[in-house]
């Protein structure tokens, strides 16, 4: 075993009632909280008050599919706020959490996205993260006047360019450019504006940004791509890496592999970090843990087990399968491949029947799941950490909010005993707490005239 | 002069720096306010603690066009906050007072506006708003793919499909869809949930909205738009029109036409309410009003006032023509018809050299100004109200914070006094307190089966 030094970053993945499938079933549990901003002002409260350094939310643009009206109608995972307004929100009543928005590129404009996530690092002072993803289903190409998902291919060169497009805007404006005089009746410098003038196959974008550049240089920029194209694309561009990962051999292979993608795009990797989801369910005693996550398990509906997998399989339908048969094989899809292979991995490797499978990822989805004494969990972490398999963790509450306060009670107390967790913010923004650099402006070495006509 | 009961309706327009174009000069002015949020957060509780129906934000997604990079650099109107985030972030500072941010239905999506302000509706318990614009500037097609604005005619098109497919989200599910059964583990109701399959000119959504029926039904719809095709559309589907109006009579005339459109459309005139902006400069004195105007106009550059004349009147280029002289005979043209029109009629009517016009238009944009004592100021609104000129008024303060604590201070208790406005908030939602009715499902009586492929 190595002896890898530090601390590692936490990240509280905050999704509506909580991650496991049946979670709002849970007599605890939240049942309204997508919708109740209450409840997440004290849950972010409560993540600050641990010293995360990050709470983060998914986003999709559309309803969830499912295979029947059955399973549709006994998900909680519904309607919730959009993620850029309630963490704007959020940031009126936190102080030193990062706030991070998945937001995808392939139903949004890139002025948009620049613009409000600059907007997010002004408003939060420079606590902002950006979550890219490109989307995964049909159904959000529906409501934004496609009849089909964009084929994954072009999805990555169209998410390229427009992280491409967004740092340009980013770097509208030097850090220095406005300065306000009021006796010559100067408001900004005409040297430190850069026009972007982007005309490239996906966008055609003029600039200038009419925010001024974000605290944080660029609000930190996320991904969670697993497939080949989605590697290159975060060791190429991303700060933070959100993956799942079961095993501690896969985990320490992919984060070898994206640590020497980032080398070989002339990264250096320490600003890459790696977060794989951790879905953990906490007891007193080991065997109290497993009670617990069987009494979630108990509450999952079997419509609403099979369509979960489906979702995880790319849409094909299940529901001419038996039960408690194996998983047929599975066509690729243009959709979400990387969870397609994962999932496919998992029913092979434990010889798992369809019942069997769903129940296998009804709580995390293809994430970690741990369960044990809050001692196990501590070890479990430090585990993957001193392996090189991680340089964090997004913790997935089960159910809200219990899964969230046992944690922060029980288990971060150890990690900060054993130094491996802060007891107190290093810096004032996200990026100065993730101990990432803040990106010099790419074009404050030859200003532009600032004509703009 | 007739005898009209009742009170009248306060709207606070936050413009950054203040209304005037050399506001952020001004010695006590908050120059930084376009990125500061504590600032914001202080504007917005001076005016719910003064009772204001809502708080009110412009916006546009580009940077302002000038002609001249001087005239550029002078401007204080440069980097703001995107206002949804904004507000979403002063949403939760504040608890009565409406909030309503500008968004454009030619450089957006109707799903991302509908979830938007949907999700603004919860974060505030039923306070948002949302000012109907189609944008103004060939600088804003630029940002979004395009060489030219969109047509006016074919961006009126567009604005009507957009707002009936907003709505239309809006109505996805009725407002008591959500069972959240524990035991059951039924989530929500199938029969009540609509899904929109909305096909076209110009969008093809499916729908259903991720967001539940906002709290207000709908989030209440604003417009500014004065010229004909505007006026018809905002009698047609909104419930507060902003405008320009500079004399009594013609502020008679147009409140006259709308309501007789509003009627025509099957409407309750009532709930449609006309709120004409007033930049109002405060004095003890009328002559210390004036001085405080003047003092503002002696801060203008030149070029600051040319530029801001053209961009008045479709981005005419006015700069080859003597200052001193007459307003030229000026095109028509695609951008805003109606503000042209006005700022023509103005000219001529005074006899305006371009400088003079300038001076005229520096403070308000064309909207009316009146300076005096807080008792003439109280004598000018109520002149306004009592002859249907107006049903309320959106405040435009010159400078800030003095522009909006002045009228505060010492406006409102005179309002309050004579029993023109209101001393305590009579509902919880925007929609309450302007006494506008909570819009009905359009779908609720014919539910429609859940299934989503």
């Amino acid at each position: 075993m190595s002896t890898r030094e530090g601390q590692y970053r936490l990240g509280a993945f905050l999704l509506n009632t909580g991650h496991h499938v049946a979670a709002w079933r849970h007599p605890n549990a939240w049942s309204e909280n997508g919708l109740n901003f209450a409840q997440y002002k004290r849950l972010a409260q409560t993540a600050e008050q641990a010293k995360f350094d990050m709470i983060f939310f998914a986003d999709g643009v559309a309803v969830r599919r499912e295979h029947s009206t059955d399973s549709l109608t006994r998900s909680g995972q519904i309607v919730y706020f959009e993620p850029i307004t309630l963490l704007s929100a959020l940031s009126a009543v936190t102080e030193h959490i990062g706030l991070v928005a998945t937001a995808s590129t392939t139903y949004n404009e890139p002025y948009h996205i620049a613009r409000k996530f600059a907007s997010l690092d002004y408003l939060s002072g420079g606590r902002a993260g950006w979550n890219v993803v490109t989307s995964a289903t049909h159904a959000e190409a529906r409501n934004f006047n496609r009849e089909q998902h964009m084929d994954h291919e072009l999805r990555y060169e169209r998410a390229r360019e427009f992280v491409q497009v967004v740092t340009g805007l980013w770097d509208s404006w030097t850090d220095d450019a406005f300065i306000r005089d009021k006796e010559t009746g100067v408001y900004f410098d005409a040297d430190k504006l850069h026009v972007l003038n982007h005309k490239g196959d996906h966008f055609s974008v003029q600039g200038p940004l009419n925010v001024a550049r974000p605290i944080q240089g660029y609000p930190v920029i996320i991904q969670a791509g697993a497939s080949d194209t989605g590697r290159d694309f975060a060791a190429a561009t991303s700060e933070v890496i959100f993956t799942a990962q079961q095993t501690l051999a896969d985990a320490q292979a992919f984060y070898a592999d994206i640590k020497r993608q980032a080398v070989a795009y002339g990264r250096n990797p320490e600003h890459v970090k790696i977060m794989p989801g951790i879905f953990a369910v906490i007891g007193q005693t080991e065997s109290e843990a497993k009670e617990k996550y069987d009494y979630l398990q108990s509450l999952i509906h079997p419509s609403v087990g099979l369509s979960l997998l489906s979702g995880l399989v790319g849409g094909v339908d299940l529901s001419s399968y038996p039960l408690d048969g194996p998983l047929p094989d599975l066509p690729e899809t243009n959709l979400q491949k990387s969870r397609l292979q994962l999932v496919t991995e998992l029913a092979r490797r434990d010889n798992l029947t369809i019942r069997q499978l769903y129940e296998a990822v009804a709580g995390a989805r293809g994430h970690r799941t741990i369960w044990g004494t809050p001692e196990q969990i501590a070890d479990q972490l430090e585990e993957w950490y001193i392996n090189e398999a991680a340089d964090g963790f997004n913790i997935m509450p089960p159910y809200l909010p219990d899964g969230l306060d046992e944690f922060v009670e029980q288990v971060v107390p150890i990690l900060q005993k054993r130094g491996r967790f802060r007891t107190e913010y290093e810096g004032r923004t996200l990026r100065e707490n993730l101990g990432l650099p803040r990106p010099v402006n790419q074009f404050s070495e030859t200003p532009i005239p600032a004509t703009v006509s």
